[in-house]
C-alpha cells in the first residue's frame, strides 16, 4: 500500500526497459561520475526497488538528479561510511555526505545484525543526503526476517495545519514485516496526501488537483495547480493535524535525534546550489519478533491477519489488498513486460 | 496535537471538578471493585492524564465501564504483573488480564531502565485489556527523558479502504519527545479521522457527521450518524489507505509481534460478555537521544524546531502550534477551573 500516486510517466511516452538492461545503465551511468562500488549498488538497488514496484517518483528517474549532485559536490559519490555502535541496541552510520541510499542500508544491514543479539536496533544515519523510497530500507530488513521500520525528513513542501507557509517535508514513513511463505508486508507512505511530482504532472496537463490536497500561498485550500504553492498534511483541511503530526514524528526520529538539518533548514532537493552536503539524518528501527511472541507464534498470527485482509468484504468493484499485494503485481508485471521510463530518462540513460 | 474531536461533554450538562478531589473519587471507586493499589494508581493515573488534557473519551468516564469489567471477570483487578527480559533491548510484561494501565504503565518504565543501557527498548505487553490514551505512555516516557512512542490495536470499528466491514480499531499511535525546559512534545492520534464516541455525540444531537469520516453498511461514506455502520480511516475515501496501513502497523507491533488478538478477533470493548479475558497486546518503544546525537545537541534542535512550529506563518485566526500546545493549554485551565466531567460520570462518582 506504497503511495498509489506514483506514475508521472504518460503511457504514450513510455519507453519499457528491461529490469537488468535498467538496471545495468543506472550502474554505468553513476560509474561515469567515479562513484564508488558501494555506491553504485545501494544506489542501483534503491532507485530499482522503485521503479520495479511502481513508485517511479523515487524510482530510476532520479538517476540524472543523483549524477548532477555528485558533479556538483553536494553528494560525495565515494564515501567512506562509518559506524558507531553507541549501546547494546543503538548505533549512528556516518553517510560521510554520501548518498542516502549507501547509509540507509548499511543502517538496516548493522539493524539486522545488533536485532538479532538485542532484540531491536535503533540505527540513525548522519551526514547523508537523499535516500529515494523509505520501502526500501524496510523491506531489505523484512527480507531478512526483522519488522523493520524506516523514515527521514526532507525539504519544506508541506505546510502545517492552518499553516501558511510550507514547513515538513513529505516524510515518509515505511514500515515492513516478514509473511511466512510470501512477499513481506509492505508498508510505505508520504505525510502529504499527495507528492510534489502529483501537482507537476497536472500542472504539465493542466487538470485540477483533487480537493483537500494542496494550498495557495496564503495556506488556502486549492484545486488550481497553478495556484499551488504548498501540499497540505494527509487528513486536509479538517484532519491535517494529524499529517502535520506524522511528519513531526519522522523529523523527530531523523533530524532531531541525530542533530541533523531541520526541514526548513535544508537547501532544496532541486535547487542551483548543489556544492554543499545537506547533512539529513535517517531512522532505521529493527525488531525480532523471536524476542516477542516468538518465530512459530508471530507467522501464525501475521499469516491469519494477511488472510483477513485479503478475505474483507469490498465496497464495489476495488480489490482491498494487504500493504504490498499491489505493488508485488505490480513487480510482477514489470518483471514480464519490461519497467515504464519517461522520455527524458530513456536519453540519458541511452534507451532513446 | 491530540485528536480534538474528544470532547463528548455537552457544555449545560457538565459538573466542574477539582483535580485532586476527582482523582480521590477515581481512586475510591476502583478500589470498592477490589483493585490493587496498583491498579488503583496507574488506572487513575492514565484515566486523569486524558481527562487533565480534554481527552474526555479516554478520561474518568471509564470509571464505571472499568469498575463493570471487573466486576465481570473480564479485567483482573489485582493482576499479577510479570516480566520478561528477552535480550539486551528487549522485554514482555504479561499484565496477568489486568487493567491495560498496570502493563502499558510498567512497559513504559522498564523501557526507560533499558533504554539507558541499550540505548533503545522495545517492550510488548500481552495478556493485557483496554489502556486508554496511549499518550499517558507517551508522555510517561518523555518525562523521564525519552523518546516514546506507544500503541495499541482495539477491536474493529474502522472499515480497510474500499472496504465494506468493520476491520481495524482506532488504534492509536502516541509519540512524545522532551523539550529542554518546557512539557514534553506530544503527538497522540486516532487512525481513524473521529473517533467512535463523536459518532455516538452527533447521534445524540442528531447532527449530521462531517464528510469522509464514516460509512454505511455498505461501507459507502455517509453524514447521517443513523445509517453509520464504521468508520473510515483517516484519509478518507481517497486517501484513507494511508490510515489503514498506519492501523496496520499498530496491529502489527502490538498483537502480531506479540501473538496477542487481532482486533476482528476481539470481544467488543461494550458487550454483555463481560467474563472472558481479552488479551490485548501494546507495544511500548522508548529511545535515549545520549545514543544518537548526545543530549546537549538533542536538546539544541529539538528547542529550534518547537521554535519553528510556533513561529511558523499561520492562515488566518488559528494558531499554529506544536503538538501538545493545546493539550497543555487545556491542562493549565482545568487545573484552575476544575475538570467538567458529563452528569452520568457525576452521579457514579459521587458528584451528584
Amino acid at each position: 500500500m506504497t503511495d498509489r500516486d506514483r506514475s508521472d510517466v504518460r503511457e504514450k511516452d513510455v519507453v519499457l526497459v528491461a529490469e537488468a538492461a535498467l538496471a545495468a545503465a543506472v550502474r554505468d551511468r553513476l560509474a561515469t561520475v567515479g562513484a564508488s562500488p558501494l555506491v553504485v549498488e545501494a544506489t542501483t538497488r534503491a532507485m530499482m526497488h522503485a521503479s520495479r514496484l511502481g513508485v517511479d517518483s523515487h524510482g530510476v528517474r532520479l538517476t540524472e538528479h543523483y549524477v548532477r549532485m555528485m558533479e556538483g559536490g553536494r553528494v560525495n559519490p565515494r564515501p567512506n561510511v562509518t559506524v558507531r555502535r553507541t549501546a547494546a541496541g543503538s548505533a549512528v552510520v556516518n553517510c560521510d555526505d554520501g548518498p542516502g541510499h549507501v547509509g540507509a542500508y548499511r543502517a538496516v544491514e548493522l539493524g539486522c545484525e545488533i536485532a538479532r543479539e538485542a532484540g531491536v536496533a535503533a540505527v540513525g544515519v548522519e551526514h547523508s543526503s537523499h535516500f529515494g523510497a523509505a520501502g526500501a530500507y524496510a523491506l531489505a530488513g523484512a527480507e531478512d526476517g526483522f519488522i523493520t521500520f524506516a523514515t527521514t525528513n526532507t525539504d519544506s513542501v508541506v505546510t502545517l495545519h492552518d499553516g501558511a507557509a510550507p514547513f515538513h517535508g513529505t516524510n515518509p514513513i515505511a514500515l515492513a514485516a516478514p509473511v511466512p511463505g510470501e512477499r513481506p508486508w509492505l508498508f510505505d507512505m508520504a505525510t502529504s496526501s499527495i507528492p510534489m511530482n502529483r501537482v507537476l504532472l497536472y500542472r504539465s496537463l493542466n487538470k485540477a488537483l483533487p480537493e483537500g490536497v494542496a494550498a495557495d500561498e496564503h495556506g488556502y485550500a486549492t484545486i488550481d495547480p497553478f495556484a499551488f504553492r504548498m501540499l497540505l498534511p494527509l487528513g486536509g483541511t479538517e484532519y491535517g493535524y494529524k499529517g502535520a503530526g506524522l511528519a513531526g514524528l519522522a523529523t523527530l526520529l531523523s533530524a532531531v535525534l541525530m542533530g541533523t538539518t531541520l526541514d526548513h533548514d535544508f537547501i532544496p532537493m532541486y535547487s542551483e546550489e548543489r556544492s554543499t552536503p545537506r547533512n539529513m539524518g535517517h531512522f532505521v528501527l529493527v525488531i525480532d519478533p523471536e524476542r516477542f511472541a516468538g518465530r512459530a507464534l508471530y507467522e501464525a498470527t501475521m499469516s491469519r491477519y494477511v488472510a483477513a485482509v485479503r478475505a474483507a468484504p469490498r465496497r464495489g468493484d476495488p480489490e482491498v489488498m494487504a500493504p504490498g499485494d499491489r505493488e508485488w503485481k505490480v513487480a510482477d508485471a514489470r518483471a514480464r513486460d519490461g519497467i515504464p521510463i519517461d522520455p527524458d530518462t530513456a536519453r540519458f540513460l541511452g534507451f532513446a
